[in-house]
C-alpha cells in the first residue's frame, strides 16, 4: 500500500534519528534548557536574520496555536482568521478553551485578502454597538494554507501593512513554512516572514520531525511570561532536549530546506500528471499538498493501492482528496501512482 | 425628544414598582431564598404547565445565555446557533469565555430551519476527522429572534425533533418571548415552549422589569449545580428578593401577557403605518421591533424627534433601524411617529 | 422576629426608592449611557479626589471580583489574597472560571500583613523552578475584610507600597467599604482608598442599594476595554441607569456615609453589650459586622427570635455567628437584641 | 559531572530507540490510529487487568493531569489534592486554565489520608452557604508523591472507598507509577491501581520513554469524547505512532517494570549510604527520589561533581534537594556519589 495521505506518515527524518541515536546517552538538564535547545534556537534566528527574537519550542500545531494566541489576547478580545483556517475548524475549539473567539472572514484560495482584512476591522470597529462584540486584535493567517496556497510576499507585505496600522499582531502559522518558502515560485524567504510576522512558527512534525514546532517572536513585547505559559497549557516537555536536537539537526546544513524542497519537487510531478490527465484541482496548490477532486467510483479504485486523505465531500459523486508528500516520498512512489491515475 | 430605540428605555412597569415600594422594608432572607422568589417561581411553573420544573431568577440576558450553555456544554463540545443568534455577535465572546464555540448555521429571516439543522448535525458528526472538531452539543434559537420575527408552533416543533432526535438540548433564549407569545398571529403558547424546549427563559428585563429572567429547567437532569454555576457566574443576587418581587408581580393577573399584547399593538400600528408609506423593511417582524431600512437623509430628519436604533449598514446611503415598543410606549407616542413619516 | 444575618435583608433606602419613583417614567438611552451614570461617576470621582479615574457601575461582588481580576491579569498570572479572602472561598470558583489562581496567604484578624506579602512575593519568584508554577501578579484584599476587621491607614500604605515595589495592581474590593470609612477608630478617607489603591470598589448592595458596585481605576492603564470585558461577563444592566440613579442618590449630601455611620454606630451598640456580658468574640470588628461565638444552646435560645448567619462551627459545642447591621437597622431593634443577651 | 538531578536527563531506554529506529520508514495512519497504539493499548489492558479499560497516549505529566481533570469537572467543580500535589503548585495554573479550583487538604508525608478527606468532603458539603463555595467534585493523588513516598494498599483501599462512597472518581497520577510499584515493601500492584482508581496514568517520560503518559479509564463513563478534548488541549500528536511505539515496547517482556526496580535499588543504595552517613532526610522515600536536606557548603562541595535538584530551602543554612535514578543510573555512578558523601 502506497501511503500519500499525510506528510507525517513516517518517523523522522534518517539524520534527526541518527542524532537522536548518536545522543541519547548524554545526561542534559531539563524542560529546554541544555545545550541542543541553545544551538537550535541561535540557528533559527540567523536563519531568520532575526538576532534578537525569542525562540520557543513546543510539540504540535494546535498546541502551539493556542499557546501562542492565548498569551497576546485579553479578555473579550478575538483572532482574525480566514474560514478555513486551522484554528476555526479543526482544532477541537482549543481557541475558545481559551476564552477567545474565531473571527472569520471568507478565503480566496484559502487565503486572506489584505483589503478585505482592512475593511472587516474598519467595519467591526465601527459598527453600532462594536463595544458588545469581540474586539479584534491580532491577525492569523496560515503559510502554506490548509489547502496548500502560498501567499506571495506582495500578498503578505499587504496583510503585515493593514496590521501595523491598526496596531494588530500578525501571527503566521508556519506548520508547512518549509513547504511554502520551497514552493513553486516561491518569491519569499524566511527573513521576510520574519520581518513581517510579529510572531510565527516553523513546523517540524509535518516537515521531517518526530515533533516539534519552533515560535519565534520577532515582536519581544509579546513573549512576556511566555514559558510559564507554555507550562500552564502542558506545552512544556521534560525531555526538552528532543525538540532541541531535532531543530538543531534541521537547520544544520540546510536540511530544513533541503526536505522541502524534496517534497515539492514530488508533489509537482504529482500536479503535472493530474493536469495532464485532466483532473480538476479542488485548489490551487505550488506546494507538497495536492487536493483533487475525484468521482467516487475513481476513488474507490485508487484506494485499493494507495492512501489519501478524504478533505469532504464535493457532492454525491465526488469527494475532495489529498495528496501529501513529504521526505520520505520517493520518487518510485510517485512514479507508481501516476500510472495508477 | 421621543424614544423608541429600545424596550429598556424606561424603568419599571408600574405595577412592579409599586410592590417594592411596599415591600421596601420588608426584611427576608438573602441571594433568593426569600418567599417572592418562592412565590415567583410557583407562578411560573403554573403558567409554564411545567410543574416539575426548576425556576432559577437570574439578572441579564447575555449573562443568561452564558450561565446556561455552560451549564451544558462538556469540554470540546459546541452551541449551534444562526449567524444572527444574540450570542454569536453581541456578547462580547460570553460563550467562548465560558471555553465554547459558537457553531453557526445560516438564518432564514432571522429564523433556524429544522431541515438545515438536521443536516448540520449530521454532516458535522459524519465529516473525515470530525472529531478533531468541536462537537455540536446543543441548540440555541431565540424566540422573538434579534430581528423581530417568531417561529411558529410548527417550526419549533420540528426543531425540537431534531434536537431530540440527536440527543442534544434545546434552549430557547426569551429576553423577548412575551412579544413573541403576542405577537401577529401567533400559534403558540408558554406551555408549547415549556414542552418543546429543555430549558428556556422568560425575559424581564424587556418586559416590564428592571432587570431579570427566568430560566426554566424542564429538563430537570441539565440543572444540577446550576446555583453555584451562577454565583461562580456572578449571577446571583444578594437581594435575590429583587427578582423575585418582580417576577411575582409579572406572573400575577396576566401582567406579563397583558405587557406584551399593548406593546405588539403599538408595534402592529406602526408597522401598517410603515407599510402604507411604502417603507422597505429590513425584516418581517409580528414582534415589538420592526426593523426598516432609510435613506441616510430621511434617518437624519427622522432623528431630529424620535431616538430610533442604528441597527446596521445598508449600503451607502441606507441605514436598517430598529422602533421597538414596550409598555411604556403610548399610543399618543406612535400617532405622532406617524406624522412623522 | 428580628433579622441581624445580614446587611441585604432589605430592599433600598428610601431616598433611592424615592428617586427610583420619580424617574421612571423618564426615557434615557440604554447600558449606562444616560445622564444619571453620568453623574453619578462623577460625584464619585469628586469623592475620590481623582477626576480623572474611570469609573464602572457592576451589578455585584462576586461578579465585580472576578471581572476586574479578569480584566488584568494574563495567562498563568494569579493573585494574592488572604486565605479569608471572598474571592477564595465564597465565589464559587468565579478566579479560576476566568483561568486564575488564587494564591493565598494566612489572615491576621481577617487581614493581609504587609511584610508577609512581601516575603511571599519575593520566596515564590525566586523558589527553584518558579516559572513552573502560577506568577503572583496582582493582590486583592478586602476594607473591610470578611471578618469586619478593618486596614488602618498605615497598614494599606505598606501593602501599597509592596504592591507598587514589585510592580503588582493593588485591587480593593469595598463591598462594605462605606463601613470600613466609618469605622470606630477609623484613619483612613476614600481618597486614601483611591490614592493607595490601583482600583478598588465602593459596594453599594450592602450599603443601601437595591444592588450595585461602582468600580473605580485610578490607575487607567488597567481599564482597557473594560467596558466590553464586563459584557462578556454578563456585568452589563441593560437598564443601566437602575445603577446610575442609585449611585447618585448614594453620593448626593452624603447619603453613602450617612448610612454607613448608622449601620456602625447599631454594631458598636451592639458590640458595647457583648462585650459587657461576658461574650467572647470571633473576631475583632470596629465596623457593621459582628462575629460572636455561641454556645448551640444559647444560640438556639436566641434564634427563637432574632435571625443570625451561622459563619462556622468553632467546635462541637460552639459556633461563630454574625450579627449585622444596616441602614434599616433601628435602635429599637439593636435594644431588643440587647434585652435577649 | 554526574547527573542525578532528575529522570529525565537522558534520551530513552535503548530497547526504545531501537525500536523507532527499525520503524523508522514504516509508513502509518496518523493521530494514535496505528497498529502501535493499538497493540500498546492492548499490552496495557493487559497489565492492569482491565479489559475494557480506555486507554490513551499523551504526552506529558501536566497535560495529562489537566486534560483529564478537565474531562471529569462541570463548572464549578474543583479537585481535592494535598497541597504538595503536583497540580497544586508545579503546573503554571493549568487546572485553573480549565476552569477549576485545586482544593487543598493538608499532606502527611507528601500523602493524603483517608480520614481527613473524608472529614473534608463532609465539612465542605455541611458548610454554612456550602453552595456559594467551589464543590469538591473528584480526588487527585500521586502514587509515588511528589516526594518519593509511596501509597500502601491500605492507603489507597480506604482512599477509594472514601471516593466511591461520595460518588467522587478518583485519579491518580502516575508520572513515577512504576517507581511505587518497584519501590521498597510495595504491597500494590498495578491491577491494585486499575481497580481502585476511576482513571490514572502509567508514566513514560519519567521511566524509559523520550516522552508519554498512558491514561486508563477504568470507569468508562468518564472518557466521553476524551480523544476529542485531548486535540482542543494540544494533546494529540500527528505521528501518534511515536506514543504506541514506546509504550508496546515499554510493555513488551516487562521492560517498565525492569526500569522501576533498577532505578528503584540504585536509589535503595544511595539511601542506605545517606543514612549510615547520617544524614537527614527532607521526605521518607522507598521509590527513586531522594531528598536530603544538606548544609549549604556540603551542598556547594556536592555540586562540583553532581548535579542535583534544588527541591526547596530549608532555612538559612540548609537546602533540601532532590536525588534522582533512572534506567540510565549505574552503579559506578551511584559508587562514586557514595564516596563523596
Amino acid at each position: 500500500m502506497i501511503r500519500l495521505a499525510c506528510d507525517y506518515q513516517e518517523g523522522c527524518h534518517p539524520k534527526i534519528l541518527e542524532k537522536l541515536v548518536q545522543t541519547n546517552l548524554e545526561s542534559t538538564p531539563g524542560y529546554g534548557t541544555d545545550a541542543y535547545c541553545e544551538s537550535a534556537k541561535a540557528k533559527i534566528r540567523e536563519a531568520c536574520g532575526a538576532p534578537k527574537a525569542d525562540v520557543f519550542l513546543l510539540i504540535g500545531g494546535t498546541q502551539t496555536n493556542s499557546t501562542v494566541i492565548r498569551a497576546i489576547l485579553r479578555p473579550c478580545e478575538g483572532v482574525i482568521a480566514v474560514e478555513s483556517g486551522h484554528i476555526n475548524g479543526h482544532e477541537g475549539g482549543a481557541i475558545e478553551m481559551g476564552g477567545h473567539k474565531v473571527l472569520t472572514i471568507a478565503p480566496h484560495d484559502g487565503k486572506m485578502v489584505a483589503e478585505e482584512l482592512d475593511k472587516y476591522i474598519t467595519d467591526t470597529l465601527t459598527a453600532p454597538s462594536w463595544d458588545h462584540a469581540v474586539i479584534p486584535a491580532m491577525v492569523y493567517i496560515s503559510q502554506a494554507t490548509e489547502t496548500g496556497s502560498v501567499y506571495t510576499l506582495a500578498e503578505l507585505e499587504a496583510i503585515s501593512a493593514v496590521c501595523r496600522r491598526h496596531k494588530m499582531p500578525l501571527f503566521i502559522d508556519g506548520a508547512r513554512l518549509g513547504y511554502a518558502l520551497a514552493s513553486e515560485g516561491a518569491d519569499m524567504t524566511l527573513k521576510d516572514i520574519a520581518r513581517l510576522a510579529d510572531v510565527f512558527y516553523i513546523g517540524g512534525t509535518k516537515v521531517g520531525a518526530l515533533l516539534g514546532e519552533a515560535v519565534v517572536f520577532t515582536n519581544t513585547a509579546l513573549s512576556k511570561s511566555f514559558f510559564t505559559i507554555m507550562k500552564q497549557g502542558g506545552a512544556v516537555l521534560a525531555k526538552g532536549r528532543l525538540l532541541g536536537i531535532q531543530f538543531d539537526t534541521l537547520f544544520t546544513d540546510n536540511l530544513y530546506f533541503e526536505i522541502s524542497r524534496h517534497a515539492v519537487a514530488m508533489a509537482m510531478k504529482l500536479k503535472e500528471a493530474f493536469k495532464a490527465k485532466g483532473y480538476r484541482f479542488y485548489s490551487e496548490s505550488p506546494s507538497n499538498q495536492q487536493f483533487v477532486i475525484l468521482e467516487n467510483e475513481k476513488l474507490a479504485e485508487i484506494e485499493k493501492s494507495v492512501q489519501v486523505s478524504h478533505w469532504c465531500k464535493v457532492d454525491d459523486k465526488h469527494m475532495a482528496v489529498r495528496f501529501c508528500t513529504s521526505w520520505a516520498t520517493t520518487e518510485e512512489t510517485i512514479d507508481r501512482v501516476i500510472e495508477l491515475l
